[in-house]
């Protein structure tokens, strides 16, 4: 719409810029988790963030734009939870436990990330799959160290990454798409449990 | 469109019947997998099966039915094909290896899968829950079982089949979506050790 030189996002340069974007991300977030991609509008999202639809256009170029960022953002927010969460703990496997408790903690306060990210995966594909890769990507480091360290048992630690990217996904959809309203500290040490010891008796 | 009295699927009574409506679902399968189900034409389902369009509304009544029996279709062909894997395998644990092994098979078979089921939760929400309660509800079974006969430790079994079922689902993900080439019985064997024994050295 604006030419090759607007390809990149809008960087607002003040704080109450920043703020001003934020409250529009927030409000896609509520408003595209709400109605679908295909029915949010622009003037829902300004509506519902408090601004002038006018002031869209400041910070983003368009609703794909917006969308595309709603992603790459909640992805952003969600990895830098789990890093907080898991930064002091010792030992993968603990951390392992933290992260997942900071997982579903994140999904029960935001739970739109699920009807976001799932219909990211027709709207924008290459962000969906971004969302995912960057996840794996952080996991398998992870994974690959503590498998060198000795702490935990050989493997190969890319599949292991999809394995645990799996429980995460699925005990979150099972809480905020199937409302089974399970503590989170219940399904952290089910899942922790299995992760550390298997099923073997 | 027909009624109260056409709640149901239409039935068909004969062999011929039978293949003839198979044959549209299939078709379906690859059209609506390739192309979305709001770009899907009943006139591209009915070209792919090679039959005249009149001859779909003899078995559906409409792009919405055929796209909620092709969700449950799928679903009931994925689950008898594992029991069929499993049915003769003793123990839980090595049932569980391959059921893993033909839910892969399955997924690396039917790679439109992942985009029918994903895109259902946003056309027929009922059907996407529908679709794993019914896989939740087999697992839960058989694990509160080998729970019960002492083969596996004992946990929580609905909690379980949800974490078993996000392995498997993110394995076949990583492959049909992401398109990781990765040999079946390597993921297998590395997500059967995890199952079994934990990381925990």
């Amino acid at each position: 719409m604006e030419g090759e030189a607007g390809a990149a996002s809008k960087e607002p340069k003040t704080a109450r810029g920043e703020a001003t974007r934020r409250a529009i991300l927030d409000a896609a977030e509520k408003v595209i988790g709400r109605l679908g991609y295909s029915e949010a509008s622009i003037g829902s999202i300004t509506r519902e963030a408090g601004v002038a639809q006018g002031t869209f256009y400041i910070y983003f170029k368009s609703k794909d734009e917006i969308f595309s960022e709603l992603v790459r953002e909640m992805g952003r927010s969600l990895r830098h939870r789990i890093s907080d969460a898991t930064a002091d703990i010792p030992g993968r496997l603990n951390a392992e436990r933290e992260g997942l408790r900071a997982f579903l903690a994140f999904v029960a306060e935001h739970p739109e990330l699920y009807r976001i990210v799932q219909e990211a995966q027709f709207v924008d594909p290459e962000a969906y799959r971004a969302y995912f890769r960057a996840f794996a990507e952080g996991y398998r480091q992870g994974l690959a160290a503590a498998a060198a360290s000795g702490e935990i048992r050989p493997g190969d630690a890319e599949i292991r990454a999809w394995i645990l990217m799996g429980i995460a996904r699925s005990l979150g959809e099972r809480a905020v798409v199937f409302g089974h309203q399970t503590p989170v500290d219940e399904l952290v040490e089910t899942a922790h449990d299995l992760i550390v010891n298997g099923l073997k008796r």
